[in-house]
């Protein structure tokens, strides 16, 4: 590594920020890495989501410089679970991803273009623990390991190599078209109100919907007329749109207003999605 | 830049913290200007508050070293709104400001001795953005043209200047004096409860008070007696006191308690306050 | 200091997020300190709340590099209290803690072996307020003082040398044990929902309690069965453990659950836990 370069560390987990937990993990990181630089993508995943952190870090990834990336929603600490190293991706934009090995990491492999090497940590290679519990792999597992390898050090160094076939896949939420409706799933209303939506943008062109065209979103009981849209002011104040989000995905959004409470839904919500011309009279439109 | 300076990059906006939208935009920060540090000043201005953020932004820059400035609270994002570079004030204080042209950078640089240059960002001149909606000018404009002035770009290589003339004015609350009352809009609560006022300390003179004076603060239906005061304990504990908070302005703060859950208000409320002395007898103690 | 390391300031307070007052102290750390990194170890300490401040901060410490440790939870600002510098360890783990001398730094320094030496700072020596009011020693006092040992000052630059015997105490929650009885209180519930305990783990071997043994977990009116365990993953699903947290002290989980939404209690409140044996029909499992 250069001297002159920055090394970076690309932070996701379902800490929160009201415990001590993420500082700790930085604090730990600049014990072993002096020089490096935290960056916090998020620490709000849904506590223990395990898909909704997969998504999210495949999705902040193409925004990123290179970087180790640190990863941490883990309902299994303290189990058997594997600690794992990922690497995925050609130069420039290869990438070494530290987490549990429990389908977190799997899909921003998949989105660099797949893992093609694993490595599992481990842990008598490691700095002994503070104290006895096993309850914070974050600050005595995975912090460690990922300022280690941004400090210089290889995977070698910290784990024995493992077949990337033996990675765990995650459940994630599934999106299918049939019968002229798109079912999708909502990953996270997020602070404006707009639902962002586990389809993908391409999903528009696959349902045959263009710019302009009216569909029809059920949630539950609720239902709305949105326009798909490219972004936000494509309709009135108060109307709701269907747009592509900042990650490629869809999403749902009203004009000035909160899509969330219109449609009443939020984080794991089911939606249908249909052409509204073909459906009957059962449609109305936002907020009724 | 000398080779030792740390370029700094002082970050507002209203995006909260439970989305990835702050730690994107420090990651396109760093893709650009890799030795820069970022300051993050809040994040949780009201969504789309643009009044708010901007006299936040105001108010924290006298405690700024030399910084570029960053601020994106923009509900016009995808319209036609401009983005902008402004500058404002004189060495050691001069300040480049990049945001949307909604008002948001007006107070601050008025703050600064008022804007002198501007310019409007060329988007045609910034990396191509990753996906193809316009939702997310945070990651796609502002922070990466803030970036490269960190690093040493001058606002020519960004874009074309514009006259200062036609940068908008934001819609500010209106603090009025008069009758012997002094009327102002709660900016914001903060975290112990204190209501941060729109009006500054020096309304304090105009209005002839004076340190020890009672004044009386009407919320709609509620009043309160309240102190005129320098700090929080020149009143017993669970007295209310009226006293300039670290930025200059105005706060209602009750000594061990909370103003806001006293008077049952919050952002946006409007407030009424005159000399206790001058009212008659509905004037009650704090908490009745 | 030589040129290449990077110093660090390690910060707490309960300044909340949503306010700019974090981010202006980490403004004027670098206006200080250019160099200097900040460590956020929390900010989301009660309003106030100086024993649970006191306790995490002594928590965090043997996780942290040498580090200036920055702590501001301050009811008294405005008052009479003193500003103050304490010193505290033996190298490599000697450190200079900054903040009000209200008892918050005291469980730090004791935890680095007690504290040897201790300034007032005079507030004379610093650069002037930027406003008259005093209500943000954080911004005005602390984090300057911080900044500038950070920097390299020595803390006879900042104050007068102050009889460590007249720092102040905290008064602390406190945990017995007596009549087969372990009275403690919850420092807080973390986001997971696990209830983080004032006692330490050394108290379930003084209590005679050792991995497997089943306590009854009493919270005013409620009261759930617990198995002493090591971690979450001891005890199936939806079961109750008392196992030791990350920082040494005891914490009262559910698997895959929320222990402070089973058990109706939080922030302060008080646990009687007794040996589940020794019990007689109120015993109930978790959530009854």
């Amino acid at each position: 590594m250069p001297s002159q370069s920055v090394p970076l560390v690309a932070f996701l987990s379902d800490y929160g920020r009201s415990d001590p937990f993420v500082g700790l993990c930085h604090a730990v990181i600049a014990a072993h890495a002096p020089h490096a630089r935290v960056i916090d993508l998020t620490h709000d995943v849904a506590p223990q989501g395990v898909a909704e952190g997969a998504l999210l870090l495949a999705d902040c990834l193409s925004s990123l410089p290179p970087a180790v990336v640190l990863a941490v929603v883990d309902p299994g600490v303290g189990t058997s679970r594997r600690a794992v190293v990922v690497a995925a991706g050609t130069p420039p934009h290869r990438r070494l991803l530290v987490g549990p090995d429990n389908g977190l990491l799997w899909p921003a492999a998949e989105a660099l273009g797949g893992a093609d090497a694993a490595w599992e940590i481990d842990i008598t290679r490691l700095p002994s623990r503070p104290v006895a519990a096993r309850t914070f792999d974050g600050r005595d597992v995975f912090a460690p390991v990922a300022a280690r390898i941004a400090a210089g050090a290889h995977p070698d160094d910290v784990g024995a190599p493992l077949p990337v076939e033996e990675l765990i896949r995650p459940e994630l939420p599934i999106t299918s078209l049939g019968d002229g409706a798109l079912h999708t799933a909502v990953l996270r209303a997020d602070r404006f109100g707009n639902l962002l939506l586990a389809a993908v943008a391409e999903e528009l062109g696959q349902a045959a919907w263009v710019v302009g065209d009216e569909v029809c979103i059920e949630a539950g009981a609720r239902s709305a007329t949105a326009r798909v849209s490219t972004t936000f002011a494509d309709v009135p104040a108060g109307a709701m749109a269907l747009l592509p989000d900042a990650f490629g995905r869809l999403q749902v959004a009203v004009c000035e207003g909160d899509a969330s409470h219109v449609l009443g839904v939020g984080r794991g919500a089911d939606l249908r999605i249909t052409d509204a011309r073909s459906r009957g009279s059962d449609v109305h439109p936002a907020g009724t």
